[in-house]
C-alpha cells in the first residue's frame, strides 16, 4: 500500500463520512431508536473503498471529483443496507466491534419495553428488516442528489436504474444462492454457479462503482461505450479475485498472522469454490475424511494442514489460486490499457490492496 | 359505486397487469422460486386503486394518461413490497387468498431441501426480507422507465426523490411505530401519536399517488405548487378516512355482513384510535372492564355490544367518527375546487369507495 493510496482514501472517507453526518435524510424517521439504527451502519465508518473507487474511476476519465461524491456516499450507504440484512439473516452478533443491527434493536425493545427472550429478539429482527428497508430509499436519495451537484438529469436517471438494474437484483439473488447453497447436497453444486454466485454478490457492486465514475466523468448515459465497459470490468474483476483469494486465505492464510479466522469457512461447512473443488476431484474415502474435518468447533494447526492436504493434494487448491490470478491479470490488463495518472496508479493500488487483504 | 368507476377501474387493473406481466426486471433472478415470490404479490392483482388514483390525478390535469402508466405500475409494486416485509412482521399466513411469501418460500425451502420446523420457517423469512428488498428496486425501476414513455428527465428524478422522501422513510416509520404500539403502556399512548402512524403508513403513498399524477400532467418539478399539493391533501385525507373508518367498521360494522373481521381488532388488542380513546375517558373500573373484553379468540354480538356501549357512551366513538368524517369532507372540498370532468367524478366516486369501504 502506497502513502499515496492511504492519503487519498483517508481523504475520501473523511469527505463520505461528513455527507453522511450531515445528510437529513433519516432526520424525521420514527421512533428515535429506528433512526439510529438506520445511521449506525454507514457513518460508523468502514474502510470507504467502494466509495474511493467511484471517485478514482470518475478521476480517471477526467471528472470533475466533487460531482461523484454524491454517488460515492450513495453505494456506501447501499452497500450497508445489504449489511443489515445479511446479518439478520446470518444470525451474526458484531460488526466492526459494536452490536449488529438486529441486536442493538432487540436491545432497544428489552430496554423500552421489557420484552424478553424471543419476543426482543423477533421486535429486533423486525425493526432491523425496516432499519434496511429506509437504508435502501436513503441510497437512492442520496444518488438522486447527485443533481444538484451538476450531474445532467438524464445520468442521473440512468445512473438510478443502472443500480436496479446491474446491482439490486443481482446482488441480492448472490445473497439468495448464498443462503441456498449451505442446504443444497455439496456434490450437486456446479462451481459455475458458485463462481455466478460470487461476481454477484461481490462484483456487481464493485461494477457498478466504476461505471457510475466514469459516467459522470463523460456525462454519458450509454454504459456500453467501451470505455465505461471496461473499467466496469476492471472492478468486477478485482472483486471476484478478492473474494477467491480470500477463501483461499480462509485455510492458507497464516495461522500465527489470521489467528482465528483460519478455519472458521471449515467450521461453517461453507461451500465455497476451494471446498467444493476439492470435494469434486476426491474419492469417496478421501470424501469421508474431509467430511470428518469440516463443522469442527476450532481447528489445531494439524487439523489445518491436513485439510491442506486434501486440497493441494487434490489440484483444487491450485485451480482456485489460478482462477483468483486469471481475474487479477485481467484487472491489470484492463488498467494498462489506460495512459498512466494519478488515478491509475491510486486503481492500481486499491487492487493490489483488495486482492492481498480484506474489503 | 357508479359503474364508470367500475369500468374505468378494470380497464387500468388490465393495463397495469400487463405492464407487469411483460416486465422483464424479475427475469434474470436466482433462485427462480425466489423470481416467483418477487412476481407473486404484485402480479396476482387486488384492485389496482393506487394506480387508478394515479393515473385520474394526472387526468385530472389535463395529463396524456399513458405518460402516467409506469408510475402507477411502480407504485402498486412498492405497496407490495411493503405487505411482503409487513406480512413477515405480521406472521401473516394467507393474503388474498393464497399464502403469504414467507410461507410460500419456507414451504420451497421444506419441499425441495428437506427443511423441517423453524429451520424452514427461517430459510422463508430470509427469502421474503429478499424478496421484498428486490421488490423495492423494481418499484424503482420502473419509475424511472417514465422517462421512456416521455416524462421529462428532471420530473423522473424529481418523482424519484419524492418516492424516498415522502414515501420511504415516512410509511416504514408508520409501520414501525404501528408494531411499537402494541408493546407501550396503553395508557401512555396519546391519539396524536396514533393519528400520526395512520398518516404515515396509509395516507403517504396516496398522497404520492396523486402528486406524482398531477405532476407528470404538468411536467413540474416543484410539488408546492399549489395545485399539485391540494390533490396530494385530498388522497392523504381518503387514505386517513379510510382508515378511521375501518378501525370502527371492526367494532361497528355490521356483525352479519362482516361476519368473522367484526372484532379481530380486540382479539389482537389492537391500539387503535377509537381503543384508545375509549380507554382514556373511562373510569378504572370501566378500564377493567374494557380490558376483560380484549384479546377473547371470538366474540359473540352481545359481546360486541357491550364494547359498542363502553365506546359510545364514553363518547370516543362520536369523537372518531367526527375525525372520519373531518377527512372526508376536507376531501370533498378540495375535489370541489376543480372543474367538473370525467376525472374529477373518478376521483369522487375513488373517494366514495374509499370510505365505505376497503383499500
Amino acid at each position: 500500500m502506497t502513502s499515496q493510496f492511504k492519503s487519498e482514501l483517508a481523504a475520501i472517507a473523511a469527505i463520505i463520512n461528513e455527507l453522511l453526518e450531515k445528510d437529513d435524510y433519516p432526520n424525521i424517521i420514527q421512533p428515535e431508536y429506528l433512526r439510529d439504527a438506520v445511521r449506525a451502519y454507514p457513518c460508523q465508518g468502514g474502510k470507504r473503498l467502494r466509495p474511493a473507487l467511484l471517485v478514482w474511476s470518475c478521476g480517471l476519465f477526467g471528472g470533475s471529483i466533487e460531482q461523484a461524491y454524491n454517488a460515492a456516499a450513495a453505494v456506501e450507504i447501499y452497500h450497508n443496507w445489504t449489511l443489515v440484512h445479511d446479518d439478520i439473516i446470518d444470525n451474526d452478533k458484531v460488526r466492526r466491534g459494536a452490536p449488529t443491527s438486529h441486536c442493538f434493536l432487540g436491545d432497544e425493545g428489552a430496554g423500552r419495553f421489557g420484552l424478553k427472550g424471543d419476543e426482543a429478539k423477533k421486535f429486533g429482527r423486525d425493526f432491523a428488516i425496516l432499519a434496511g428497508d429506509i437504508q435502501q430509499g436513503w441510497a437512492m436519495n442520496m444518488l438522486l442528489k447527485s443533481l444538484e451537484v451538476g450531474v445532467d438529469s438524464e445520468v442521473v436517471v440512468a445512473l438510478s436504474r443502472l443500480l436496479q438494474e446491474l446491482v439490486n437484483r443481482e446482488l441480492i439473488s448472490g445473497e439468495a444462492v448464498d443462503v441456498e447453497l449451505p442446504v443444497r447436497e455439496r456434490g450437486d453444486i456446479s462451481s459455475a454457479v458458485v463462481l455466478e454466485m460470487v461476481r454477484r454478490k461481490t462484483g456487481v457492486l464493485l461494477r457498478y462503482c466504476a461505471v457510475a465514475g466514469a459516467a459522470i466523468a463523460l456525462q454519458e448515459t450509454n454504459f456500453i461505450d467501451p470505455r465505461i465497459a471496461s473499467i466496469g470490468r476492471f472492478a468486477e474483476a478485482a472483486g471476484v479475485a478478492f473474494q477467491l483469494r480470500d477463501d483461499w486465505l480462509g485455510v492458507f492464510g497464516d495461522f500465527d498472522k489470521f489467528g482465528k479466522t483460519i478455519g472458521s469457512d471449515l467450521t461453517e461447512r461453507k461451500p465455497t469454490l476451494l471446498l467444493l473443488e476439492t470435494y469434486n476431484r476426491l474419492s469417496p474415502s478421501k470424501k469421508d475424511e474431509l467430511e470428518s474435518l469440516l463443522g469442527l468447533p476450532e481447528y489445531s494447526i494439524d487439523q489445518i494442514e491436513r485439510v491442506r492436504s486434501l486440497m493441494q493434494d487434490s489440484g483444487a487448491e491450485k485451480i482456485v489460486r489460478e482462477m483468483a490470478d486469471f481475474h487479477v491479470d485481467e484487472a491489470v490488463r484492463i488498467l494498462r490499457r489506460f495512459p498512466e495518472s494519478t488515478y491509475s496508479s491510486l486503481l492500481d493500488d486499491f487492487l493490489g490492496y483488495l486482492v492481498n487483504r480484506a474489503l
